[in-house]
């Protein structure tokens, strides 16, 4: 089986480019020291890094899941402060035993994310490691519009979420406790599917502030409420949650309230509104901007169990 | 001795943010799902990865060496392009029981390199892991201005480097071989100093074809040569050595010709300009570009020894 070290960094790119996704945005794109791309708006970016055994395990996720997953949390990031994503930069580090067509399906993953999107993956660079650490910028287009910053709510401000809670952590129970019963949860774990396009509209309807749930929805909340100086009072039983999450949380744990409220992965977005402000489609209220400054509260009360610190040992 | 896998992640990013360069042109930088930059002409994007055993050894290299490194060889690529730097995305993965100290040093280096050029760092993410592993994507303006690429080089054109080859190897060979004679040298090899800003001013002169040379000179002319199918040929009698490179290797391996030809790491320039074109100071002419398509020619022979593989197997 060929292996990646054989193959050479050079040739590598080249046939990794191939299937990798492009954007008629790009002037110039893979293939030169830099990629260079035109913008009718202020420049959008973030980036994260998705490292095995932590952000990913080989096996629960194909190569492809890891693009797929990589790219789409990136993307999240970018429709989170309302503007139009438009292109990825890519490092990947890996061993180089790595099968060559580990690293061709990662591409497909990545591109099966974008290319429905018109994002191109532009550039990127790859190097040889222990183990395997992606590292994913993700550009966007601010299309002269005002960013959705996460400090901008205001008191009486409704909280809105833009999709159904709870389905990647009932997809990751069922893997780590070696179950299969709702592949369904399973697949958005793997491959999660924020709407994108949803922090646009959330834009547009004016949302005062917005972030992407990457970490658990209440951690989230609590950075939202210290950046804004106020209070998120939530309510439990306002929060959607996904049709699989639910069907996971009644054969194993009883309710999917928990999964939905500290579960981070699925990547839809939680924004406040003014109070009279007309939500788009998709996005539900579940709660309202407070005058305390106590961070978030569900149901009335400070919640006890929080999300993810990515520092955590494992 | 305090370790980032004890203060968290969000702790650690607040610290480390205060340490880190920030640019005016950021209309929003750090501590938001992404960060806005205004451009005034076409983005300009470039990515690499470091990993510690591969691209840097933590006995060598103390962690401000890293960052200034990591920093400098990707300005180096905005410049190559003719572009002008302005700010830098990071991604650390590293283990829970680095020091913070560790992380922080590791800033200071990014600023050390970036300060001076007025380049920020914007945004970026951490995460913990089995080695470090350093990602950068670096954000350039083209200004108004077109870039300049690697295939576009013509015949008879002249090849010019923008400064003084070998240094990066004389310092490398003192380390591998626990020498310490010249501490420029060293200096060089742990924080390259290309002059950024040497790509404007050979764009400015007309220059038809650049990049960085991070590869080794012979490695990265033969990707140009590929780029323009034409051949570049140059002598090494033309091909300027540092003068760190001429000691080091007058006591132990005779003269620095081939750390010159085939060391990459210097991030120096290199780019073909019309035969009649003026070139900027600092600009040395080292050959010609061929209208045969044999690749790089070096005193007219085809140069045994090549430059750097990044999956080749350590």
């Amino acid at each position: 089986v060929p292996q990646i070290g054989d193959l050479g960094e050079d040739a590598l790119i080249e046939r990794m480019t191939l299937r990798l996704p492009s954007t008629p945005r790009a002037i110039l794109g893979p293939g030169d020291d830099a990629a260079i791309i035109g913008l009718e708006g202020d420049l959008v970016v973030s980036s994260d890094v998705l490292v095995e055994g932590r952000h990913f395990r080989c096996e629960w996720s194909t190569a492809g899941d890891v693009g797929f997953r990589a790219a789409m949390q990136n993307l999240a990031d970018i429709d989170a402060m309302g503007a139009l994503p438009i292109a990825l930069q890519i490092t990947l580090a890996a061993p180089p035993t790595t099968e060559v067509e580990w690293v061709l399906d990662f591409a497909d993953g990545l591109r099966e994310a974008c290319e429905p999107l018109g994002v191109g993956v532009v550039g990127g660079d790859l190097s040889g490691a222990n183990e395997i650490t992606v590292s994913v910028t993700a550009i966007g287009d601010m299309m002269g519009m005002e960013p959705v910053r996460r400090g901008g709510a205001h008191h009486a401000d409704v909280i809105a979420v833009s999709g159904p809670l709870g389905a990647a952590m009932a997809g990751y129970h069922q893997l780590d406790n070696l179950l299969d019963f709702n592949q369904e949860a399973i697949d958005l774990f793997l491959r999660p599917r924020p709407r994108i396009g949803a922090g646009i509209e959330a834009s547009r309807a004016g949302a005062s502030s917005m972030m992407d749930i990457s970490d658990g929805l209440v951690t989230d909340l609590a950075r939202m409420a210290r950046a804004s100086s106020l209070g998120m009072s939530i309510e439990s039983r306002l929060v959607p949650i996904h049709r699989a999450a639910s069907a996971v949380a009644a054969a194993v744990v009883g309710n999917a309230d928990e999964w939905a409220l500290t579960g981070g992965e699925d990547h839809h977005l939680v924004a406040t509104f003014p109070p009279k402000a007309s939500l788009p489609e998709g996005w539900v209220v579940i709660g309202t901007v407070t005058r305390d400054r106590q961070g978030v509260l569900v149901n009335g009360e400070v919640p006890s169990r929080w999300g993810w610190d990515h520092f955590a040992r494992v």
